[in-house]
């Protein structure tokens, strides 16, 4: 198994990995990383994914433009498969709240999300030309060990460890969060698997914020530090996002094997014993 | 006036207007192009087009991608309004065949289609993201003097200025053909417009492929040697493909000039003159 990224993993990559460093902007480095492993199969995860400016931020349009060129050079150098990440923002979310693969309307309502779905539209073209499976793994809304000490989970967990108070919003928005062992188990899966076109990385199941946060907070053993509805509700959150499953579990035979309770008390468990280490 | 080419053009450009050599695909020259001229509006018809592979070939990916770069280096520059030409192969051909801007479905069938669909999402939401204006003429059936010998109009019009015998199919399906002069026009009206989002560059009128071809050998004088009916017609050619005409007409107030009669008897002309020359 080979993996590419812009540096070596902090920790090590594991025993089972040869790593690749590469760039995938630099064409030269990228061409020389495809044809050196002659691989059949791609997960292609990279995108630009920075806190707070990814949703707005034209250098989506790169990553499109180089996934394209990506995938055209996995197909010249005898590449089969491709499962490439994309994004449950790729949906209408001024609907019902249940996106559904190919009966949800695609309306991104972010230059994010347009660039995602622009790149499905030219994977997906391009496969049928280069004879290429192409899957598009969607996914919704991620937590767990190492996430960005920003983003909704870390950040109430981080600031109740350290034994802040953590304000939030009502919380009344409900959503389908997934433990990243499970978005990686699922992506692998998917690979594995003969399953093409879009298909959601999502639970199927649907928490309500102010429950989810109430659960780090009991497993932080914190739940006094907790301010629900200290803060305002952005006007345009929608009430409701949850990913259908079910192309997942029947299609690619994957479940989900960590518990929203499970998942938040090992995230939460993680950012007690770093603190220890202090 | 500024123009951008690979090359410069092979008569001279004209007296009004300033001509720059770039490749859009050589990122340090386009920026000093787009740096040099500091202009406010771009007309960015660039594209690959070459007879017979432009439907299926990859390299329409790497035109969305570079089309993505160079509307960010424009905003950058200052730019305010960007007109990109698109295709009517963007919309679902197999409706009704009158095709209509934000009613027809968008389901392009061809690689080349995908790739000027995803370039419009990208670009329109990167204009909302820059502040930039931008229109996507969505051209049709385009005719005249100059054209690659491969194509229909062209070519029939030149088999018959030769003498030869020209086979054709049974012309029974009607299409929006417009003389090129139109098409340059409506881009050139719709550059100075405030119209946005997509418009077809489109007659509105449809012609059977028969008549037009009854056109053509008239002008040459050639009737007889038109063979109507002896090439079969292609299984997928969809029976009736018309823009509809009414935004470009009403939105930019562009009126076609050249009727079917005055473009094929001009191109034809063009063509005997070629020939009294040799």
């Amino acid at each position: 198994m080979h993996a590419v990224g812009r540096t070596l993993p902090a920790n090590g990559a594991a025993a089972q990995i040869t790593w690749h460093v590469a760039e995938l902007f630099d064409p030269v480095k990228r061409r020389a990383a495809v044809a050196e492993v002659g691989a059949t199969h791609l997960l292609h995860l990279a995108w630009f994914a920075e806190h707070g400016r990814f949703w707005r931020a034209p250098e989506n349009v790169a990553w499109t433009g180089a996934t394209g060129e990506l995938v055209q050079e996995f197909a010249a150098a005898g590449g089969r498969r491709v499962v490439v990440a994309g994004t449950g923002a790729e949906y209408d979310w001024t609907g019902s709240g249940v996106l559904v693969e190919g009966e949800t309307p695609l309306r991104p309502a972010t230059l994010y999300g347009v660039c995602k779905d622009a790149t499905r539209r030219l994977c997906e073209a391009l496969g049928k030309e280069l004879g290429l499976e192409v899957a598009w793994g969607r996914v919704f809304f991620l937590y767990g060990p190492g996430e960005d000490e920003r983003r909704l989970v870390s950040g109430v967990a981080r600031a109740l460890v350290r034994g802040e108070r953590a304000p939030t919003s009502a919380g009344t928005q409900v959503r389908d969060f997934m433990h990243v062992d499970d978005v990686v188990g699922a992506f692998a899966a998917l690979l594995d698997s003969a399953a093409t076109g879009p298909l959601n990385i999502a639970t199927g199941e649907g928490v309500a914020v102010r429950d989810l946060v109430a659960l780090i907070a009991r497993a932080a053993g914190a739940e006094e530090l907790l301010d629900i509805g200290a803060l305002p509700m952005r006007e345009d959150e929608p009430p409701r996002l949850v990913g259908d499953g079910r192309r997942l579990r029947e299609e690619v035979g994957f479940e989900p094997a960590v518990t929203l309770e499970d998942g938040v008390a090992a995230t939460v468990a993680d950012l007690l014993r770093a603190a220890a280490r202090r």
